[in-house]
């Protein structure tokens, strides 16, 4: 019993890792087929584990997002709370690229804070909380503004991956923004 | 007939002013009966201009395009150039804010760099042309960084624009957004 319960993780886990990579390749049209090939498992176990299209995203994101709170947990332990920060907002830039329409759930965060219908944190909710504690470091360290918050932070990470979804090459155009807009951070000149 | 051209000229001027606020107020469900009424002229009148309403939204962005290049040949003139490239910035911010759609117009920039079947320079291309000599002359005169181009900036606006467009607030937000970015705009320390 134990045994079947560890494959059935184990089975989920690779379907995720292989979803994910679907998803970041081909966005909401990831094949259910395909993922099932690329898994070694039956289509049938696919749909178990993720009956619709609308499933498999969510469990995509959720699990991003997922990474991005363990993420920030481990980085708070470092020292250097500004490197930690930048770490953490490349990652989640990283993210929001590859993950066609994270920036755009991203993007509606003020609207989900006032009325929660599903009782659920939104995506957005999450990832402040997750993200809010580096930046309180960074900035009694010194190391980052006190006056911004870690919602401009996230305004701008989901606003480059907006702006440059739609470029030839949207990870370089990206990096080219993020570093000229962070170099504002500091108190620190860089 | 040179009174009824010039009546003719002020009346389409008139309805694109008015046209202007009402697709600011509401996007591309403006009324073009709204317009008539506000502007005081007849259904027809707005329809003989604005046969559909693509032709009025493309005659709302090409003037605020217009209005945008203006500017720049003007503030070309400013003896601080770093004020008169934050103005124009600023300026493209607070259209791409009110103008829900050039934001998302205005991310396909790369795209129609390659092919432009119309023949016609995109929308992106006029507006890096206009605001190309601002962030020149900044660079020359040292007070803005000379590895930074106008897309670079381009695409930090539009982001905050697409970034904002769902927050409750966004005029308020944006410019939280912009202001933390452009502080790493500098030589100098602000």
């Amino acid at each position: 019993m134990t045994g079947q319960r560890s494959d059935a993780r184990r089975n989920f886990a690779r379907i995720l890792t292989v979803a994910e990579a679907e998803v970041a390749a081909h966005g909401a049209d990831a094949s259910l087929e395909q993922i099932a090939r690329v898994a070694g498992v039956g289509s049938a176990t696919v749909r178990r584990h993720f009956p619709t299209r609308k499933a498999l995203l969510e469990a995509v994101f959720t699990q991003r997002i997922h990474a991005l709170c363990e993420l920030a947990d481990t980085l708070r332990g470092e020292a250097d709370s500004r490197a930690a920060l930048l770490r953490w907002l490349r990652e989640l830039l990283a993210y929001s690229l590859a993950a066609r329409g994270l920036a755009d759930a991203l993007s509606y965060q003020p609207l989900t804070d006032a009325s929660d219908e599903t009782g659920q944190d939104s995506c957005a909710a999450v990832i402040e909380a997750a993200g809010a504690p580096l930046l309180r470091k960074a900035a009694a360290d010194r190391t980052a503004r006190a006056d911004i918050t870690i919602r401009d932070l996230l305004t701008l990470i989901v606003g480059i991956a907006l702006a440059t979804e739609n470029h030839t090459d949207p990870t370089v155009q990206a990096d080219r923004v993020f570093r000229f807009a962070i170099q504002g951070l500091g108190p620190t000149d860089t």
